[in-house]
C-alpha cells in the first residue's frame, strides 16, 4: 500500500505553481511521485476521496487538447472536487482576449472563481503570465513551444511504474529531437536519474545541443544516432514520439524518412528483453498497431498515469492531501 | 412506490454494453423499465441519491446533440456522480481524432479517466468500435445512420407510462420511416409486446420491407398507409417524426407533401379518446402549436423521461444501482 | 458575522423568475445583498455548503461569454449543486434551435432536466420566453440588448462593500450611457437609493432622457457633463465603461474622444480621497494599467463578488438558503 507523504513532504509543494520541468527540484519530483502513488492506491481500491470536496478547478483551455483536460477534470471530480473549464479552438475565441481584453486580466477574474488554475495556451510563456495574475496555484498544462511538466510528470511515474526504480536504465528517445516538447521536459527530469541516454532522431532534428551538453554535465551518458535498431538494441525503455512532415522541406524527403523510424513488430522482436514501449499520444504512424499486443507496450497505461499525477498536481499545490 | 430490482435481475445489465435496440432481450428491456421507474420516484420525492458518488462517466459527443447530452449529464449529477464531457462541432474537431487517431486510440485513452463512457458520434458502428476499445461500459448514444438506442427505451417508457400498458395498444407510427433512426429502433422494442402497428407515411419514405417482415414474423399486426386520417382514426398511440426536405427530389414535391402529415387541432380532435401523442424532438412544423395544450400531448412528458431512462442505463451498466 | 435571512424575507425570491432589474422590489434587492454577504461569509471562512446538493443548473449561453458562464458554474459548485452547460459561439449552433425548433421548446424539455435554468441570449426577450416554457426559476444572463440584472447585483453589492452604504453617495457614471446595458441596468437599481448621479459621457453617447426623467422624478440629483474631470471632481464612485469604435461615425472621431475618457493616475491623483473605481469588465484602453495598484481600484474585486452574487440568486429563486 502506498504511504501518504508526510507533512514536512507536502510543504514543498503547497502554495507553489507548477510551470516547467526545468525549476522543479528532484525533491519536488520524489514527492509529486509519492502522491500519484498514494491516489492511485485510492483508485484501484475504490477508495472515494474527499480531498479537494467544496474545491474549484478552472480548467482553461485556449487550444484544444481534449485528452489533457479531460484527465485533469477527471483528477478534480476523483477527488470530490469540481471544475469550470474553457475549451476554445482557434475558431471560436469565446474567450473575452478576443474582445482585446489581456490574459493577465483574465487571469486574474477567473483566480476569484476557482482554488487552482490549470492553463493550456499557444501562447508560450502564458503559464508564468497566468502565474503573475493569480493569487491561487497555476498549473501549466503546456503553452505554446514552452512547458507541459504534468506530460513528463506522467512519463517519468510511468517509467518507475514498468521498471520499478530509473537508476541505470538506458532510455532511448526516438522521433522529433530538435522541436518535440515532450522529449525536451522529459530529458530534463531524466538528469535527476542517473540513467544512460540514447537519442535517435533524423539528423535534421536532433536535440539542441545546449540541451544534450546540460545532460552530460550532470553527469549522464548520451548517445545520438540517427539508426532506430541501434538506437533500441540495448534500449531498457524506448520512447517514441511523431516526426512531422512539417518539419521537412519537401513530401518527399518526410516519405524517405518516416517509415524508417516506425516501431513495428520487427523492432519489437530485437529489442531487450522486457523493454518498454511509452509514447505521449495520439500516435499516427510511429508505432504499428500490431505492437500494442506486446506486454511492454505501456502507452495506454501511460495515458491512463495521468489522472493520478493530475490529482498529485491538484491536490499538493493546494495544500489538500488528506 | 417503485421498487429496486432484485440482485438477479440487476445482473442481466452489469457490465454489459448498450450498443442497439436490436440486442436488448426482452428481460433487459423489462429490467430498464423497472429501473426508471424507481429512479423517477426518487427524483418526484426529491430523494437524494449516492448511487454513483465518485463516479465519472464520459459523454463524448463527437456530433452536436444539446438535449442527449444534457440528459445524460443530469442524470449522471442526479446519481450522485460526475461528467467529463466533449462536445464538438464538425468545424471544431478539437479532439485528437482530428490529428490522424484513430477512435479506438481515443476511446482507450479516455476509457482509463471513466467508469463508464456514452459516446455519439456521426459514424456507423462507432459504438461497437468504442466497446472494443473499452474495458469499462459503452452506451451508443447515436452512431450515424445505426442505432441510438436511449431514445427508443424513453419512447418506450413514455408509452408504459401514458398507459400503464403497450399490450393490445395500437401504435401510428408516423413521418419518415425508411431512413428514421427513432422510429426503426422503436419498433424492434415494441415487436417484444403484443401491440398493433399502423405505418404511416408517404410512399416514398414507407418502412424498409425487411424490417415490417420481421414484425409479422413476431406475430404484430402492421397495416401501411399514406393517409394520416386513417392512421390515426383508431390508434391508441401517435409517434411523429420529421419527414425532412432533403429526401424529396425538389422542393415542390415535399411542399405537396407536407402538410398532409402535419398533426394539428383537427386530426387531434378526429383521434381516439385518450390517445396519446409522442414526438423524439425536436420538432418543427410536424406538431402545431396548438396541439401542445391537448392532454395527450406527451411529447414534452417523453422528453423529460430521457433522465430516469439514462439514470438506469448508467447505473445498471455499471453495477451501481443501490 | 454575516446572518442568513429570515423566512419571511426568503419568501420574497423563492419560486421567482429574475429577468429584469426593474421588476426586482428594494426588498427583493435587500434580500439578495444579505444572501450574498451570508454566502460570502462561507466562501471566506472555507465552510463548505450543501445549500444545493444534489441540485442541478441549465446554464445555457447561447452567446459567449466566459467570465459570466464560469461565475455562475462557480456559484452553483459552492453551494454543492451541478451544473450542465451549453457555451456556443455565432458559428457554433450545436443547439436544435439550429434545426428549426424555438427557443419555447428547447427551454421546455431543458426545463425537465434541471431545478433553476440561467439563459444568456443574443435575442432580447430571450429571459421572458424561457420563463414562459419554464416551470422552474429562469434567471436571465444577459438578452440582446434587453437586461442582464445579476451584473447589476454585483455592482450594487460592491459599492455596498466599499463604501459600506450608497446613500449619500455620489455616483459618477462613465462611457457609452446610450447603448450600454450595464450603466442602465445600474441607475436602476440606483434609484432605490438615495444618490448623487454624475453622468460622463461624449455628447453623441447621453444617457437616454427618459431614463434620466425616471431618475430625477425618484428624487435622485442628476448632474450630466461631457468632461471626465468635471465628472470625478467629487465622485465617491467612479463606474467605467468602455466607449466602443463602432458608435462612432468614423475613426477620427472616435480617436479624438476615445483618450479624454481614460481613466489614468492623472485623473486618480486629482480623485476625492476614497474613490472606489468599477467596471463590469473586460476592459481594453479605459482604465491604464498603472491604475490597477491604486487602493480604490476596485474591479477585480468587482468581478469576484459575481460568485457569492449568483449564489445568492441561485439559492433563493430554488428556495435553497439552508
Amino acid at each position: 500500500m502506498a504511504l501518504k507523504p508526510s507533512e514536512g513532504e507536502l510543504a514543498l509543494l503547497s502554495g507553489q505553481d507548477v510551470l516547467s520541468s526545468k525549476t522543479l527540484t528532484y525533491e519536488q519530483l520524489q514527492l509529486i511521485m509519492k502522491t500519484a502513488a498514494y491516489y492511485e492506491d485510492a483508485l484501484v481500491n475504490k477508495r472515494r476521496l474527499f480531498d479537494m470536496e467544496g474545491e474549484i478547478a478552472a480548467i482553461l483551455f485556449f487550444e484544444p487538447s481534449t485528452r489533457t483536460r479531460l484527465s485533469f477534470e477527471a483528477a478534480m471530480y476523483r477527488l470530490g472536487g469540481s471544475a469550470i473549464t474553457v475549451s476554445e479552438t482557434p475558431q471560436m475565441q469565446t474567450s473575452s482576449t478576443a474582445k482585446g481584453e489581456t490574459l493577465y486580466d483574465a487571469m486574474r477574474v477567473i483566480d476569484g472563481y476557482a482554488d487552482v488554475i490549470v492553463v493550456r495556451s499557444p501562447k508560450t510563456g502564458a503559464g508564468q503570465e497566468s502565474a503573475d495574475a493569480c493569487d491561487h496555484p497555476v498549473i501549466n498544462a503546456g503553452d505554446g513551444t514552452g512547458q507541459h511538466p504534468s506530460q513528463a510528470l506522467l512519463d517519468i511515474y510511468t517509467i518507475l511504474k514498468e521498471h520499478g526504480h530509473i537508476e541505470g536504465l538506458k532510455v532511448a528517445v526516438l522521433g522529433d529531437l530538435k522541436y518535440g516538447r515532450a522529449p525536451h521536459s522529459l530529458v530534463y527530469f531524466l538528469k535527476h536519474y542517473g540513467c544512460d541516454l540514447v537519442l535517435v532522431s533524423p539528423p535534421q532534428l536532433k536535440m539542441p545541443e545546449e540541451i544534450t551538453a546540460e545532460m552530460r554535465s550532470a553527469g549522464i551518458k548520451v548517445e545520438e544516432t540517427s539508426d532506430l535498431k541501434i538506437g533500441v538494441a540495448e534500449a531498457d525503455v524506448l520512447y517514441v514520439t511523431r516526426v512531422q512532415r512539417e518539419r521537412f522541406p519537401s513530401l518527399e524527403e518526410y516519405e524517405l524518412v518516416k517509415d524508417s523510424y516506425t516501431v513495428n513488430d520487427e523492432v519489437v522482436a530485437a529489442a531487450k528483453k522486457g523493454m518498454s514501449i511509452l509514447h505521449p499520444l495520439p500516435r499516427v504512424h510511429e508505432i504499428a498497431v500490431s505492437v500494442d499486443s506486446y506486454p511492454g507496450a505501456a502507452y495506454f497505461r501511460q495515458a491512463h498515469n495521468g489522472v493520478p499525477i493530475r490529482m498529485a498536481l491538484l491536490a499538493l499545490t493546494t495544500g489538500n492531501v488528506r
